[in-house]
């Protein structure tokens, strides 16, 4: 169970909205993920991004989906019952992330059924939404989940 | 410009597809990128992932997303024209990735329009996908790409 008291399928309540802590950002860590994976000029060079359309170095948007991703481990998805993610759904970077930014995470259940196929599990759908210090959003998509239903402690 | 020739907004014609090289990913750099932003048991623990829901451990989605990122910057995207991505529609991660995998990507631009708002640019929809070497597609998505058009050479 994770600090939100979320453990199983049954507990993810449509409309809950839960804050899921916040991340920070340096330089650094811009340029190495960006240089393992993502080595366009404004992510990975500060003089050529300095000149380039975002006026700077900004972040890769894998990188802040990555440390998203990282919030919703540590606070909303349940070890015990998370069995991956289908994929998500309308991933936007509205807003550049930039050296020194951070970020807040927050996480909006806006679906939740039963699979028809697999009985011993739900699918969630959630929104997660990043925001920086000055309230831009940064990071927007509707994630698709499967979570284990609660165990039956008769079976 | 790139081996495909790509350079600028108008190389990307409607319904071209872009072979965009293959990666191989191992068991220690799932791991190690799944310890950083996606700890869960069956990206960061092979004897729990043996026992989970998986029979074995997987990369992360968001790890196999930075991948073929990287080769979409070598392959298809273009240094010069390049302006960042507004997100995705319908990112999929169909079937898991494992230790040993070596996937293939492939691009096809499916929408190419002139923005309205900005005309030094047109935003590039493409549809990535990325196959194991036994034909299953691991990843698909919808990207939507900002790109410069081509210098006007009188201007």
């Amino acid at each position: 169970m994770n600090d939100h008291g979320l453990s199983y399928f049954e507990d993810y309540l449509l409309g809950a909205t839960y804050e899921c802590g916040s991340v920070s950002i340096d330089q650094a860590s811009i340029i190495a993920f960006a240089k393992e994976f993502d080595p366009q000029p404004f992510h990975v060079d500060p003089a050529a991004a300095a000149a380039g359309p975002y006026g700077g170095l900004i972040a890769s948007g894998w990188h802040t989906a990555a440390l998203v991703m990282r919030l919703l481990v540590e606070n909303y998805l349940a070890a015990e019952s998370s069995l991956g993610s289908a994929g998500l759904d309308e991933l936007r970077w509205p807003h550049p992330v930039r050296p020194g930014d951070t970020l807040r995470v927050r996480a909006t259940v806006v679906e939740s059924r039963r699979s028809v196929s697999k009985p011993d599990r739900g699918i969630v759908k959630t929104m997660v939404e990043a925001a920086n210090t000055d309230g831009a959003t940064v990071m927007r998509a509707t994630a698709i989940n499967f979570v284990l239903v609660r165990p039956d402690p008769g079976a």
